[in-house]
């Protein structure tokens, strides 16, 4: 019996598996793991992710179950992380066996997180983009930034990314990662030179507040708008009109209610939710000059459909390390016997 | 920088603390903590905990935040677990900074939570049972059961425990593992002779379903009941006319009202929170013939104050392992460059 112990996938192991498989080939296994957990949705026990908030920044969980396998996921979001050398967004998840409730799996989620965040977002534009859609305006230059140039290079053949960030060093950052990533990779001085020619914009800015990163005049007809970095109670990025011209696809409404850029529309506002267009219940994209937004704050299922993913992997890569998480008595009610003894 | 790096307290970890401490120490010293955090109540976010119900069991997470430190706790709860030969509850938590969202503990809890829920059993009896009651009747003597009994030995001076469970392997096992602990200890064949004497009646077992541990005839006057084991929806433990008669002490009322005793009851039944009694604002036990109950289905700030407890003893324990848990890049917006460097 080895149910005590529960294998973890450290940051390092999770590098390290990122590397064995590739990054591209992992983007790619994320995007369909996540859809066919969309295409299931039904299945899933949803709630809105359960937020603390301070005045510096949100500490979540995000759980869901499909019945057969609990996860969860903690992250936080402190955008005054950065000016102190720390990372915005940390997170780590575990995956449970609804069946005992022991855990099978703790891992790291920062850099997991990132992965599945930007293939989500290829997967949204996949079924959302105007067709044919190979150059994209990237704005916010930050840690999610490569991750999402690269997973729509993987999965949409995006082909040239136009970058910019209010801060120069993030976008110099940025162009110097995606060097050799087989991007074209231009930088831009304003937003408005980013946009130039994008037949896909994507958003991910990190400041906790109702910001305009796109005004109304920025969106031409027949673009997808890929915004990423909206997810918290006050803070957005697009300006209204733009929500009034579009048409806006979800993850789970209840939760983008509270945090996409949806709060700052009537709670009546018609939205369409991604999984009902993979599913083949709704239409997506219907007409070329139709601007489309998926409003993406992250939810619950892509953690788990991402966790299964890396437990999946650990017979081939050996990589979890086992810990002894779980109290295991021989006789189940004999905890106290098992203490004892241990003297 | 060391922040990557979150101090992990394993199940072996924390059997050698509460050894080095001392169990009666450890219940003592928890007891202080819970008491400390319950005074200080109303700065605590707090919320019913967020449960993900299967046919077969729940699981849990119960999360807290006092301004400066979040916690929180994954707990399952699977009364057929124990026939599979596993634990009917097991639990892990976690403390983060609320500054930085960075988790600074990362702890088992499976034998954390028996400590803690016992100390908060006999701290609420501390204010509530009888004046001079020093013979308990413990009815449910499974994994918890020993953990209530020493708890009330080390705080309320308890002399005399009564054994009973439906299972008398159950009561064999607890009355072995309470000999020497300086309790006089009785093996009961019904639970009608357990309470037989007992100014103090703790109800502790593990079924998920309306079940009656206790009927009304078999409370006295003047007990105080410790009312354990009913703490999900659709599980208690006591014939309602109990409830008619007893003053009822809750920790987070509307928590108690999904999953305690009380959920048998109006919605707008009065009943006090222990912490109000512990802070001077409420009356506990006011007459010696009162029944009074603590409908006890355990608080997320009770572990809080555990983990915090825990954490504080790891520098002089030494017994923390160093998890490689949070991507910290040198560049915190350079987690791409981080992960392309680790190739």
């Amino acid at each position: 019996m080895t149910l005590n112990l529960v294998p973890f996938v450290s940051v390092d192991a999770m590098m390290r598996l990122v590397h064995r498989i590739g990054i591209e080939t992992v983007l790619r296994d994320l995007t369909a793991e996540i859809e066919a957990d969309f295409r299931r949705w039904p299945e899933f026990d949803k709630t809105p992710r359960i937020a603390s908030h301070s005045d510096v920044g949100v500490i979540e969980l995000m759980p869901t179950s499909d019945g057969q396998t609990y996860g969860f996921k903690y992250v936080n979001g402190h955008p005054s992380n950065m000016k102190r050398g720390l990372q915005t967004v940390t997170a780590f998840g575990l995956l449970a066996d609804v069946a005992t409730g022991y855990p099978v799996l703790l891992s790291e989620m920062t850099i997991l997180t990132a992965l599945r965040t930007a293939a989500t977002s290829a997967m949204a534009a996949k079924w959302l983009a105007p067709a044919g859609a190979d150059c994209m305006a990237l704005i916010g230059n930050g840690a999610q930034a490569e991750f999402q140039a690269l997973a729509f290079r993987a999965i949409c053949g995006l082909r040239e990314v136009r970058l910019y960030d209010i801060d120069p060093a993030a976008t110099e950052k940025c162009a110097r990662n995606l060097a050799g990533s087989g991007l074209k990779v231009i930088f831009c001085r304003t937003a408005e030179e980013a946009i130039l020619g994008a037949g896909i914009i994507t958003t991910v800015t990190a400041d906790k507040n109702h910001a305009t990163i796109l005004n109304d005049n920025m969106v031409g007809n027949g673009v997808h708008i890929n915004g990423v970095g909206g997810d918290c109670p006050g803070k957005t990025e697009l300006a209204q009109p733009i929500l009034h011209r579009a048409d806006i696809f979800t993850e789970y409404t209840p939760q983008t209610r509270i945090e996409g850029e949806i709060q700052q529309l009537d709670p009546n506002h018609p939205v369409t939710e991604l999984w009902e267009v993979i599913a083949g219940r709704a239409p997506g994209r219907t007409h070329p000059t139709q601007v489309t937004l998926f409003d993406s704050v992250g939810f619950a299922i892509e953690d788990f459909a991402a966790l299964r993913y890396v437990l999946a992997r650990l017979p081939e890569t050996g990589l979890g390390q086992m810990l002894d998480m779980i109290a295991d008595p021989d006789d189940p009610r004999d905890l106290y016997g098992m203490l004892m003894r241990a003297a």
